[in-house]
């Protein structure tokens, strides 16, 4: 008999319940399946790197364009930039603020990687990043609403297509609607495999 | 020595550790925290209901609305109904798909009830509930853009609002984006629920 704390299990009978048993030990020993959630914490912390790609590049793509077309009245000169409109100013805001969590969010998914079976910080970065899907998706469907009306108008409201004018801008805009759907797709992977790494074996 | 498939565990040393330690045994005997499981399990069923009842109002109310102006022209009568907008097109079958899927998925949220420690089951709705929240978060988003421009208009790009005329339509809709919204926030729930489910104990 040891005194340093070891959960001995017996198992008798069929296998299958043998699969099941999780033997508790002390730290130095290691779970059986520890390899498995390192495995898994190694490629969510790989995701979080591209998703800060994906949200930064939205980020910067969105803010940093502007088009201002080459003839102009004695009153207005022609220009279009995202603060106008309210849907690509929110996009701005929301990548933002997505990649400043996932920034901040490395040194959680590195606390996963060193101690996979550490399940608060795991839990405290499903609950986050469930909070942040919801904004980076709601950012990208939003500026999609709108780059699509702004491509192709809508006759019903009378709502004419300023892509014709602007096509450069509704170019660059069209790419960092994508890129933040790929970061919000990225942060789906992360909450998939969050769940798998919190499942009991 | 029962020949039952008993699993049976000895533990000895810290309680600390025994709190961790997970007794498999046949199914006649309860873990430890299956109550608890059990209660979440059951928070999640009421919160698929509500989620259920908020999807189906946001899909009926704007389906269902469309409004007629008293006065009309010889060649065009003026109307608006969800179906001049793509964004609330897709907002009316996102919600839909949202709605089916719900329903679906009950029988699934039963059998966490019944078997709280059944993670398959569990894993699948954490699974379908991300792409089900994003489905309903960018459904709400595109349509609240549209529906933001409709009371406001853009001066930039030359849209003008349409909700002097079609008030009572951008009220319904305007009602159904926000019964949209709350089925979104009640999935990011059942996600959080979901991930505390799975945690090992």
């Amino acid at each position: 008999m040891k005194s340093t704390g070891e959960a001995t299990a017996i198992n008798i009978g069929e296998t299958k319940s043998a699969s099941a048993t999780t033997v508790a030990t002390t730290k130095a020993i290691q779970h059986p399946k520890a390899g498995l959630k390192r495995g898994l914490a190694i490629f969510d912390f790989i995701l979080r790197l591209s998703a800060i790609g994906a949200a930064l590049a939205a980020t910067t793509t969105m803010g940093t364009t502007d088009q201002t077309l080459p003839f102009f009245t004695q009153f207005f000169q022609f220009q279009a930039s995202y603060d106008d409109l309210p849907a690509f100013s929110f996009f701005v805001i929301a990548n933002a603020i997505a990649s400043g969590y996932l920034f901040l969010s490395l040194p959680f998914s590195i606390v996963c990687i060193v101690r996979p079976h550490a399940m608060g910080a795991r839990l405290l970065l499903v609950i986050c990043d469930t909070v942040m899907v919801a904004l980076t998706i709601a950012a990208a469907a939003a500026a999609a609403a709108i780059v699509y009306l702004a491509h192709n108008g809508n006759s019903n409201a009378n709502w004419v297509a300023i892509c014709q004018q602007f096509d450069d801008f509704c170019q660059s805009v069209s790419g960092a609607v994508v890129a933040s759907f790929i970061a919000a797709v990225l942060f789906m992977l992360m909450i998939v495999l969050s769940a798998f790494s919190l499942r009991k074996h």
